[in-house]
């Protein structure tokens, strides 16, 4: 028997998907839309899951308050009402993809939670697509 | 007894929220986070509601594919997947807010669909906030 | 300040949308898919609102015990998992557009429940379609 | 063209649904497992709906952060995790129904936002549940 | 570290659930509803997930638009507005229950994008119901 | 190719999440507003997972029905509208976390569909939070 809890968070960011070793052309071509040069932006809906033994004394795998502290300071504060091109240093020269963002959290949360224990991430760009990542 | 047909499209747009006579520390103050100057973005969703007498012949309001196409050409293609401050013609010198938004639709679908017709629309910027408007 | 309580039921019908003095091309043209001969179906999501005085003695509208049983047999249990064309004898010789089936509907919940107490009724045949009744 | 903005909170609370002058069990059959004496409990939504002139300097009807304030400080701070039978004053010897919490809300909110701005409050109390109140 | 893509796709379709070797009553004592003769109907979601290495140039594991146009015309426009057990040849002779649509759509997805990169299909037939495919 | 099933069930408890070897300030200190002494709850949401072959018969795993009559009668009758802490037999002396509850579900489920057939539970406890066990 595997126990595992999880936890959505939310946050509002904006892109532009875009390598800029690609022509205007090629972007244009590869990334349509969402090349667009002034960008655009999405709610994004992150769930963290986190696996291992529940704790007899409390009941929990972890306590939920300081799950929440953690991707509330780790990564919500870093990308909410921020521009992913821009403003996260984190995404510094990373096209900013649902695949590399994913990417880009998931080693973050790598060094927070520990292998053991963090076991999927799975992020929402929109209600139809979604990236997860898992070991 | 009133009869009414409610469509909902969704877009992702970006945009920064800011007074341009305001200096950048009354923005911040005032609109936080969303007057971050390199902009973030929100998947909206877009519901509107016409009204009218339902035709015997066809069952139906208004024709859903018509309705759909004019959405479609109107409004969503306009806005989707750019960014409000820079790309949007209708949104030329209007701060982005959702209000001011939700009313520029209103006045193009005002124009479209007519005031007899036309008698809601919600435009909800995240799954916490929306605005409404109707006569 | 007038108060109201919303029940939700759901249901799982089929239908057809054509009107038998069109020609099959009319049809298809006007219809589109929904005119596919064999039919098709849908998830349907109705919510019916009740209007009224809180009961200072329970501290209700109406109790949803019997609001619900109301809907249940009155209507839920006449459509779900039917023909909206061949099994409903309410829908007989009517459209089954989402306008009509929630004017049906709508009808015969005015009778049950009176022109005071049922004062909105939605229809949802998709996420993105829907059907409001109000007075 | 009237223009409104919605902001939806979240609390879970627990409650008991009976009459202290019914006898246990016309309170059973009235509330059924509603009125099991120790207690059960939801996760309810709360929409509140504030209309007015948008300001033309800041394109809001009112600051979304000043909203939100004082609906967690008003209502969310005192319903959440809490008791509503036992451990929230303003519901008091009030039966608590969707119909009365959602009551309750009202007036508080009502002195905070005033007559003309608080055009709308709904509750729900499950996914297939809420109460509306409006003027 | 495994990364997946997911998309969501909605269509709505028709079926009855018998199994023709089967008598009225056979049929009706196993299906109940669902083996109403004059059929019923869904709105189904599809949510396919792609696993495989994410593309440096791209930052994608597929383009999405690709991924989007194979499931339109490979699943979706072959199902959605249809009679599954009438008008789809890849559906012919089988039961349309969830599961058996599910293994079809998979089988034919299958051979689209390979046994590496089709790692999951999720197919609700309801908010209730749900049956999912992995290898 | 693994096929699975997923049934969706809901219902309404309260709880208080407390050790009793812990002081009153230790319980606020670990579980917070969760230990208020007066107890809150929750509308929780089931969702059970069935893995096995697809009867070539009938085209299911199982029987939906059956499958419902089961997780009704032996869950959700016995926590719909109860007290985790007080009402319910199968959680006596255990504290009522979401790991908890949903490892005591678990091994009800376990023991009535059997190791091979039952392959996943998870136990949502809010929108935000979930519990999920495998094996």
């Amino acid at each position: 028997m595997i126990t595992s809890v999880s936890k959505r968070m939310t946050f509002s960011a904006g892109h532009r998907i875009f390598n800029p070793e690609y022509s205007d052309d090629k972007n244009r071509q590869i990334f349509g839309d969402c090349s667009n040069p002034s960008g655009h932006g999405h709610n994004y809906i992150l769930e963290v899951t986190l696996t291992g033994p529940v704790d007899p004394e409390t009941g929990m795998i972890i306590n939920l308050k300081e799950m929440k502290a953690i991707l509330q300071n780790e990564i919500v504060n870093k990308v909410d009402h921020k521009n992913l091109n821009l403003d996260v240093p984190f995404m510094k020269d990373i096209i900013p993809t649902t695949e590399n963002l994913a990417a880009a959290i998931w080693n973050i949360l790598d060094d927070k939670f520990g292998a053991e224990m963090l076991t999927r991430l799975v992020l929402w760009e929109s209600e139809n697509n979604k990236v997860e990542i898992t070991r």
